[in-house]
C-alpha cells in the first residue's frame, strides 16, 4: 500500500517544475515535504491528485493508476492552495457535500473541530479570513478519514494557537488510528519533531528522502578559528559555511571525525538549518 | 503626521468586528499589529485603506479624513489578503500600472528586489503560488515610497531564506529613509526585534498599544514549586500559569518583587510568549 510516482515531468512553459521525479510514500507515515518557494512542491501535489496533469511519468495508488481513476483518487484527499467549493456555500454545507463524495467524512468529528477552532458553521466560504480559510479546509481533511491526506501548507496564516492545535490533533488522530500523511510547509521548526520521513525538493528534482532521524545522524556542524575549521573539512562532504564575529562554522554531511577535535566545537543540525544548507547553494 | 483612527466599529451580520477602536500610528516607526485568527486586524488594515467602510467612526491621513478622500490614502499602501490586479496582468504590466497611481513608484528598485527573489517579470499574476503571489505583493509595497506602508501577513507563504530575505531589506529601506511600516503577522518572533511598537487586538478591541521594550520591561515570569509560585503571586496581576512535570511557571504584569526571591526563578517574557499570555484568556 503506498503512493507511488515514477518519473513525473512537468513544464510551465519553458519552465521545467518537475524534472524525471520518482519516490514512494510508503502508509501508515508523516511524511514532510520541504523545499523552497517555487521548487516544485504544490506541483507534484496537484499532480499526485489529479488536478493538474504531468507532461509524462504516472502514479498509482496503491497498485491502481490514479489518472482519472475515481477508485484510486478516492484513497487520497488533498488540502490545497485553491478552494474548490463555491465561494457561497457556508460550511455547513460544505460539510453534507463531502460526506456524499467521502462516504467516511466524521461529521460529528468536523464539528467538534469546527468547535475548538471557533470556525462557525453557518459562514460563507467567501467571508473567512485566510486563516480561517485555512481552519475551514484544516477541519474537512482532518475529517474525511481517507488513508492518504496531502496538506500543502496546513498553518498558512494560523495564529501560534491554533497551528498548536492543529499539531496535537494531526497526531491524536494518526496515534489513535494511523494513516499517511504529506505535510508540505515552510515553518520546518514546527513540524520537524511530527514528521518521519524528510522528502527535500530542491527546482523540481528530488535531493533527499530519507527517514528524519537518519539525516539528521548523518549531518553535523563544526565551529571554531577559520584555519582550523578549514583545515578540518578539507576533503569532507561540505554542505555549507558561516562566519559570526571571527567564529566559523562549517555543516558536513557525514559523521564527526572525533580524532581531530582539539579546539573545535561539534554539534548536531537541526531540520530547519540542514533544510537550509541543502537547498540554498 | 500620524494615521488617526477614531472609534471605528464594524459589525459582519451580528458579529461585531471591531468594537470601539481608537489608535494613532506616528509617522517613522515600525508598528506591529498583533491578534488572534479573527481578532479583527485585517479589518481594520481594511478600513484604514478604505477597502471596507466603518459602521461609525474616522480615520484621518496627516490630518486630512481618509473616507473617499484620494489625497489623504495616496499616502499610504496596503497590502492585503486580496490581490486588486486583473488576474491575466503581468509583473512587469503591474509595475507600470502601479507607477500611473504611485508617482514615487521606484521601477529599478522594484525590478532589483524581483531578481533578489526569483520573481520573473513575465509572469502573469494567476499562474503565482501562494508564495510569490506575497512575494509579488510585497515587491510592490517596497517600492511604491509612500510615507505609511501597510502589510498584511507580509511573509505568508514564504520560505525561511526569503522572509529573511524581506526582514533585511525592509530594515535597510527604513534605516536609509524612515518611513511608518505596520506589520501584521503570526510569526511573531521573526519580527520582534524589528518593531518598535506593539499594537495588540482581541476580538476586536485594542488591549495594548505601547513600546516594545515598556511592555517587555513590565512582565516577568516566575518558576518554581506551585506552592511557591501561588504564595509569591498572590495579589499580582496575574497573566496565565503553566504546569510542566512538577515546575510551575505563572507569568505577570508588573515588575519582580525581588525580596521574596527564595527557590524561585525569575525571567524575562520574550514577546511571542507575552502575546499568547495576553490573547489565550
Amino acid at each position: 500500500m503506498s503512493i507511488e510516482v515514477k518519473n513525473i515531468t512537468k513544464h510551465y512553459g519553458k519552465t521545467c517544475a518537475l524534472n524525471n521525479v520518482s519516490l514512494t510514500f510508503a502508509d501508515n507515515k508523516i511524511y514532510g515535504l520541504l523545499g523552497r518557494n517555487g521548487a516544485g512542491k504544490s506541483t507534484l501535489l496537484n499532480i499526485i491528485s489529479n488536478r493538474i496533469f504531468a507532461d509524462s511519468g504516472t502514479i498509482s495508488i496503491d497498485g491502481m493508476p490514479a489518472l482519472e481513476n475515481d477508485a484510486a483518487i478516492g484513497r487520497l484527499y488533498a488540502m490545497g492552495e485553491k478552494t474548490y467549493y463555491p465561494e457561497s456555500m457556508r460550511i455547513k454545507e460544505v460539510f453534507k457535500w463531502t460526506k456524499l463524495f467521502y462516504p467516511q467524512f466524521d461529521d460529528a468529528f468536523a464539528r467538534s473541530l469546527a468547535e475548538q477552532f471557533g470556525l462557525k458553521l453557518n459562514k460563507k466560504i467567501k467571508s473567512l479570513s485566510t486563516g480561517y480559510l485555512t481552519i475551514f479546509k484544516l477541519v474537512v481533511a482532518l475529517s474525511v478519514n481517507t488513508p492518504y491526506i496531502l496538506l500543502d501548507e496546513p498553518v498558512l496564516g494560523l495564529d501560534a494557537n491554533n497551528r498548536d492545535l492543529f499539531y496535537r490533533i494531526l497526531l491524536e488522530k494518526y496515534s489513535n488510528n494511523p494513516f499517511t500523511i504529506i505535510i508540505s510547509t515552510h515553518l520546518i521548526e514546527e513540524v520537524a519533531n511530527l514528521i518521519e520521513d524528510v522528502v527535500i525538493i530542491k527546482e523540481g528534482q528530488i535531493i533527499c528522502s530519507e527517514a528524519r532521524e537518519q539525516l539528521l545522524a548523518n549531518s553535523y556542524s563544526v565551529a571554531g578559528s577559520a584555519i582550523a575549521v578549514d583545515a578540518y573539512t578539507a576533503g569532507k562532504k561540505l554542505l555549507g559555511c558561516e562566519m559570526l564575529t571571527g567564529l566559523k562554522t562549517a555543516y558536513i554531511m557525514g559523521q564527526p571525525d572525533c580524532v581531530t577535535a582539539g579546539e573545535l566545537e561539534f554539534a548536531k543540525i537541526d531540520l530547519q538549518k540542514l533544510f537550509i544548507q541543502l537547498t540554498n547553494a
